[in-house]
């Protein structure tokens, strides 16, 4: 493993920011590594949401220098007997409970290894049944950022909880039906559907219309600004997934369409040229 | 007084987020300390709420490393004549107004000092009256991380504001009035109870129920997890006090409960094998 | 141009702080810069709210030590031809689009020199349509973190675009239209009124009326605690600018007013000795 020069350990949690639960873990990691720079991918998980916080480390972690420790706490279960873990990949460690919370990254891993945390001289004492963030996970990932064995911290382990995240599925040959699976400040909704899943054999793309809420939706558009202003439009997210947009207006709530909406995405073989 | 390698810094203010208040204050204190590590503890303190900022501050600060500098800006008297304090302990130091809101860490420390901040060649100049958090304090802490004395900062004083926290009020022998201090994020009901007061002479915990709105809670459970999904029920909570919740769900929400609203907590020595 | 010891990095979006948006950022900086300090100065920018960006820059940027380095993505117009820039003036450096948010910056300084950013080799590749923040902004401030010459990054150029900012207008000798800017955390109304605005010939300042909603305010307070709770004041706010301001209460709810709601200033030089 290569290790970044000045240890990063990252935050992502439902914890919010008007309570001292976020600061309290900084402090727990601060005492036992004053070195770590502390980056905060998102405290607003909405609480116990745990496919939302899985989505949300999906798409930040892999920015981040090799050596970032990456820590998850949406944490329904603490106190229970839900393990805390960390996996390990080729270029980073991500700390968190078994909820499944880390099984799209570890899907993605090239040689993931996965260690149940037992060693409890590495966690603060006592350990509370309601705040495993500030007694369990912080206090591995500042002992990890201080190049403590992965090996000292636990014992491996092979059955990692999955997640079940909604995939697409297939109505006939050139019909499928989306997910929105979260809905951004700017109100895009952003849905599960990759580029992949518009490709059709031999050709690397292929036209589309989006059947959302009571709209039909025939623009493709390369950027947000490229669409007048109130066009419904679809659009490839900065992740690589397909976004349902308005240009400076908010689709979520222009089709009144949240998390969970289903839509139906129908292949256009014969309009090819109309929207690509 | 034993320093942190890295000196710290945190903040606590009810200035938010979607204003440059904060900004600005990181921006003072990096230009007279650059090395300084600023942690946010919370800047969403309801505005000029004083109790929760001293509350917030309670149940945070021992997390962090000794020589951490705490910074409090919930200053409803800025530009009055209440005066800009530095308060030191053991470990830390605290710098905020004289509003009470460092009132109950000083009743915790052992050797507490208090300073009357005076020397305004510490400050920034010229020191407004409405950002005090900018002219007077952020600089202050900034100093102070870089060694300064206290003694050069001010005129040790002793007649440190005092904060009117609602205590727990006894009714009889085995029933007390308790009063709900805040709401967290995931509408857990924090409460003013601590274990001490559900002891009795010679037992060192009594089994007790909760009669809240119009509701009674009968289960002391040892996480939010091992509760059944809904089910209202007790926990002592991260910071050792008593909390009314529900299982994935906001104990706020469902008993319409927020700051301020009183409980009685009966104690039931003949039930003891009950609730324990 | 002067440096700071160590670099540091401000960031100002309209991203919001639910989504990965802002940590994906700092990801891509800490990649490039690792001993970067980021600051954020506020990531709740109302969406595409250009004006808002600025206004909140304009307060904050000074108040960083020589050589930070300002980023601010307001981008309504990412992924068209709008160009990436880079300001630098006699203190700081300043990334953005080139949309008008740099345009006040830009007038207040003494010798600035304006960049497109062109040379790709310091982009994150391939640059998408939908997040400059990540691709080009982000990489850019880290590279000038570590030493790069703006002269690297692209071609000088000369047609900054113009902020169109709402000024204050004379109706006649003694009266004048001024416009809320924005409202703060606290209620606060910000004005586009500056203490220049309220001299005259001879004076250096005279005393004055605000009419506002059906409001007549007729005290200028030196602080918010100084007036009555209740009572409906101006004040020289932190930045310079005239507030509108209640004690412990929120002006803009009291008045039903925000952002653009215009008012009227009278100045009253028979009064002189009434509310200076």
């Amino acid at each position: 493993m290569f290790f970044a020069a000045k240890p990063i350990i990252t935050l992502t949690t439902d914890f919010g920011l008007g309570d001292p639960y976020v600061g309290v873990m900084k402090g727990v990691i601060l005492s036992i590594a004053p070195d770590a720079a502390i980056v905060d991918i998102t405290h607003l998980i909405q609480s116990h949401d745990i496919v939302e916080a899985a989505l949300v480390l999906r798409s930040s972690y892999s920015f981040f220098p090799a050596g970032t420790i990456h820590v998850v706490v949406v944490d329904p279960g603490v106190g229970s007997c839900r393990r805390p873990i960390l996996l390990t990949t080729e270029k980073y460690f991500f700390v968190a409970p078994d909820n499944g919370v880390l099984s799209p990254v570890h899907k993605l891993a090239h040689h993931p290894e996965v260690f149940h945390l037992t060693a409890t001289e590495y966690f603060l004492k006592p350990v509370s049944n309601t705040f495993h963030g500030r007694d369990i996970f912080s206090p591995v990932a500042a002992w990890l950022s201080k190049g403590i064995d992965p090996m000292q911290l636990g014992k491996r382990i092979s059955d990692l909880q999955e997640l079940k995240i909604r995939l697409v599925r297939k109505i006939d040959e050139n019909r499928m039906i989306g997910t929105v699976l979260r809905t951004d400040k700017f109100g895009n909704l952003i849905t599960n559907v990759s580029k992949q899943e518009l490709s059709l054999p031999g050709k690397d793309r292929v036209p589309f219309v989006v059947r959302i809420a009571d709209k039909t939706i025939t623009q493709l558009r390369s950027s947000y600004a490229e669409a007048a202003p109130g066009e419904l439009f679809a659009v490839w997210g900065s992740s690589g997934l397909l976004e349902i947009s308005v240009n400076q207006a908010s689709a979520a709530e222009i089709l009144q369409a949240s998390k969970d909406q289903e839509f139906v995405v129908e292949l256009r073989q014969e309009l090819e040229s109309a929207n690509t």
